[in-house]
This record gives structure tokens, C-alpha cells and sequence, in this order.
């Protein structure tokens, strides 16, 4: 599928830092931005921006913060296209000390939001574009929210907000294939001035194809990570996207030499991918909440108590 | 996605013994076969109906001959709907001593081939059907095989044999959803009589997602493997296709707990599934031979280099 509009967007470390509190050591990130830019990739997207008031500096590793020291650090000296993303929360961000656009190493902003909190985000992405960042929103729990209330924010997303590109994420990894295409087809039908993103998860080893759903229906973001490193079952794999993508200005080759060198060491220490409870919380379409604390108890291979739990809960 | 027709058959014995020399215990393969008649499953596939003229019964174990005695052993005294299947290799089967299919615990026979072997496929399949056997005829290696040939051996097999599924074997695991959408498309053009079938294995995760494609293009046999389990990267996995489907007669707990019980530990010692090497074969269209060997030896993590070799050779 060569599509010169396509852009992937790497989350390695943003979505990879939900599962070891943002700790990747600044080599470690240097390393993946490193092959990033080899392998052509678009933008990576680095971590939150989250303000140091609210959130403990000695609890959480630098990119659930994301000062701009420690991205100089990461990217400095290393000959680069790929642009930096950082994501944001409505409420967690310390407006007043986010530098315009032109004097910091961000290039784009993610807001992500559910769609009850569209206002927010709306106002918040506005102001990053204000600033001179690229902006988009990331709208959380798709296979929760839709309805009239999506409509409504989709339309008033359209209308309002400055963000160039609305992603749909499917945060529970529950979502097949012919949603995915309803999905892309409803949110362009609103949204006639704004790209469209997919962001999924992977519990029904589903999020690479739904990827190439979005992708045959005419989105052109598409998020990705290493090795499909990310909270409970993981993303998209990189690897497999730029495999699938003929687009010649992407190299696969840095990012399988990555994988060997240090992402398959790092799956032996933290756990990610196709693993039983997060397969089930997907196609029940809930939350990986549940499933995370099961594999962190002594229960974590109680597959068939913890899919009745879940069963009966939904029932009750 | 509820459709009647919709027929299931697990070959988690069959295909997962080609990564053990089909050395299975028989209270391993009677625990799967208990927990796949709970299941509802339709078909059971439990390996190979190989010659012991041909194959060492030293080296192999009981599933690559699945001789009567040890089917009975593993399926006697349980209460079951669910249907025994046998694999058989042109060639390699002994056809003076198969049974009459009333004499016979299996139901089911299918006769893998590629392309160019067709016409001793169907004169097998024709035998088999003949003794009353239920008849399939697995087409592999789909992805190399496209074109003129592919289209006469499909018009030969709708002409001349009497094997009421065909199967389109994704043998590389290459293919991507738009292919199978084409695949089976292309072969209900031609096979007017017959139901299509699909058999994904997992390289770039999509074994899954191809399966759900194929039952939307209304092909009626599934694949699938418990856990995924399966030469290399291995299968569609049964569990995430029973969640998938609607259908109330299928019970997915009984495979929740006999992959807690059974197949957790089993993957311990066993390697299938998203595997880089895998991956590359895949995305390049290729036999999984070289990634096997790769695994094997002690560049099982060289994966720069494993592309390199194999894009490489393709070029010369």
C-alpha cells in the first residue's frame, strides 16, 4: 500500500512507558530515536507532558514529563527527519510553561480524551496550536463511546478545533475489522477538514490489521510501536506496518537490528503482547484494568475464573 | 458473526505436531479432545495418516500415523459431537489399509496438496470419499501459486472431485485481508459446488484477522489451533475465533482452562508464535524453512542478518 499521505507515528516509548513508569533510560530512548530516523519514521512520540506539580519526579522516570533537557538529550547530535510528538492530558499540563512551538524540540501535541471530555480537549489542543504545534486528538474508547454523543463531538471537533488529525483509538483492543471501516467512513463524513488516525491495541492480535483496515479506507496516521511494546497486550508492531507499507522511504533494517539488540532482552523483563486476560478483556470489550491486576496477583493464569468474573459482572 | 454454516475445525494435535515429532501423549490428546467436545467444536484434526512403511515409529510419535487403536485410545468413552479429522499426504498414505469410514473412528479426511499436485489429489480425495470418508482438499502454498495453474486445478477440482471443501492455505503467512477477500471471492467464481475453507498461519499476526475476512466473503471452514500453537509462527487461535463468533452451540471456557492447565506450561518449553525470523518470512513471502533453521542455530537473534540474507537471495 504506497500512499505518499501516510505518516506513521512511532510510540515506543510513550506507550511502552505505561508499563515501566516511564524509566527508559535516556541512552535507551536515544537509541530508539536513532533508528527511528534511519528507518524513515514520520514522528515519535516520546511521552507525556505532564506537569512535575502533579505527578511525583521521583515515582515516574523523565517521560511522563517530557522537560525539554531531557529531550535534547535523546535527540540532540543524531541527523533527523522524524519529527517529536509528546501526548497530553486535559487538567495534567502546566500551560504556562509550555514554551511556542519554535523555541522547543516538539514538533506535535497529542490530546487524548474520552469523548464526554471533548470540550477540554477542544480548548486545550487550541491553545498547543496557538503555541505553533501540530496538533491532534486522540479519542479514548471508541468501542465504548459511540452514539450520538460521538457524533456530536466529531462535529464539534470539526467546527471548533484547530487539531489537523483525529485518531480513533481502540483502547480495549476489542474492535474487528468491519468496525474499524465503519469507523473511518462515519468519522469522515464529519470531519472533512481533518485526517484521520488509528491507534490500536493489540488483545485480539487484531491491531495490525486494523491498521491496514484504516489504512484501505483512507486514514493516513497510523501509530505504531517496537516490537508492539505497550500497556498489557501491547500495539501495532512497527515492523510489520513498514513491511506492509511499500512506501520506499521507509528501511525496516534498523528497526529489526533494534528489536534483536535490545527489545527482545527488555521482553524478558516486562511483560507485553498476546497474553490470555487481555484477550478476553478484548473481546468483552472492557477495560485491560482488570486483566493487569490479575497478572500482577498469583491468579495471573486463572484464565477461565477471571473470564467468569468479568461474564458475571457484565450480566449483574 | 453468527452464520449456521459456519463449521470449526481445531488441528491443534495435527499442526502443532509438526513441532514434536507428533510425540503428544495420548492423556495430553484426550484432554484436548474433551475440552474441544465441551467446546462445541466441529472437527477435530489429530494428524497425519501416514505409511509406518514410509516414517519411523521410533522417531515419530502415534500422530503421524493416527493408527485406530490409538484414535480410539484418546476419544473412547468421552461424549462427543465433535468430529475426528485426518491429514493425508499424497503419496505417503498405506490406501490398501484404510478402513471403510463406518468402520473408522475418523469422519473426516483431507488431502493437502500444492497446486502442481492436484491431479493426484483429487484422484486420493476420490478414494477416500468413495470409503465414505467426509473430504477436503487444502490447497498450500496459495500465495506462490496464483494465476493459470491455480485456476485450472480449481476448475479440475470442481469438475472431477468429490471433496465438498477446498481449503486455501496460507502457508507463508503472507497474506493480507484484501488478498483473502480476493482469494475467496475468486475461488466461489469457480467452485460452484463446493464450501471454501481457510487455513491462516500467524507470521504477521494475521491469522486471525484473515480468518474473520474469509467469513465475511461467506468462505464456512475455520482453522484454528488453542493457544495458536503450530509450526513457526503458528495459527489462528480457537479461543479468539470462538469469541469472535456469535454462535451459542460454542463454549469457549473449556479452552480458557485447558490453555491455563495445559498450554501455559506447554509454551515453556515449545517455541511458536510472533516470532521476528517469522515475521521477515512472511512479509517477504517465503517458506518458513530458513526462519526454522535460523531458530535452531545460534544466530536465532541475528535478525538484521537474517533479512539481509533472505532479501538478498530474493534479488539474485
Amino acid at each position: 500500500m504506497y500512499r505518499e499521505k501516510i505518516k506513521v507515528l512511532d510510540c515506543t516509548i510513550r506507550d511502552g512507558g505505561l508499563i515501566n513508569k516511564h524509566k527508559f533510560s535516556h541512552e535507551f530512548v536515544r537509541k530508539v530515536y536513532q533508528a527511528l530516523s534511519i528507518a524513515g519514521v514520520d514522528y515519535m512520540e516520546i511521552g507525556y507532558k505532564n506537569s512535575p506539580h502533579l505527578f511525583s519526579e521521583s515515582e515516574f522516570g523523565p517521560w511522563k514529563f517530557c522537560k525539554e533537557e531531557d529531550l535534547r538529550r535523546v535527540i540532540d547530535g543524531i541527523e533527523s527527519n522524524t519529527k517529536i510528538s509528546v501526548m497530553a492530558d486535559v487538567g495534567r499540563v502546566d500551560m504556562d510553561n509550555i514554551f511556542p512551538a519554535s523555541e522547543s524540540p516538539v514538533d506535535m501535541v497529542r490530546v487524548a480524551s474520552y469523548v464526554k471530555g471533548i470540550d477540554k480537549a477542544i480548548a486545550m489542543v487550541n491553545e498547543f496550536a496557538d503555541k505553533g504545534y501540530e496538533t491532534c486528538i486522540n479519542i479514548m474508547a471508541i468501542s465504548r463511546d459511540q452514539g450520538i454523543e460521538l457524533d456530536e463531538a466529531l462535529h464539534q471537533i470539526e467546527e471548533e478545533s484547530k487539531a489537523s488529525v483525529i485518531y480513533i483509538v481502540d483502547s480495549f483492543g476489542s474492535l474487528y475489522q468491519e468496525h474499524v471501516e465503519y469507523l473511518v467512513k462515519h468519522f469522515k463524513t464529519i470531519l472533512k477538514t481533518k485526517e484521520i488516525g488509528f491507534h490500536g491495541h493489540n488483545n485480539q492480535q487484531l491491531a495490525f490489521c486494523n491498521t491496514i483496515e484504516a489504512i484501505i479506507h483512507d486514514a493516513n496516521y497510523m501509530d505504531a510501536t517496537i516490537y508492539g511494546i505497550g500497556r498489557a497486550a501491547g500495539n501495532c508492531t512497527l515492523e510489520l506496518l513498514i513491511g506492509f507499507l511499500k512506501n520506499p522511504k521507509y528501511d525496516i533494517r534498523p528497526i529489526l537490528d533494534i528489536i534483536a539488540k535490545e527489545f527482545v532482552p527488555l521482553k524478558k523483563q516486562i511483560e507485553w503482547g498476546y497474553i490470555i486476560p487481555y484477550a478476553i478483556a478484548g473481546m468483552l470489550n472492557e477495560h485491560p484494568r482488570a486483566a493487569m491486576a490479575l497478572r500482577e496477583s498469583e491468579k495471573k493464569d486463572e484464565f477461565l475464573e477471571f473470564y467468569n468474573t468479568i461474564t458475571q459482572a457484565q450480566m449483574d
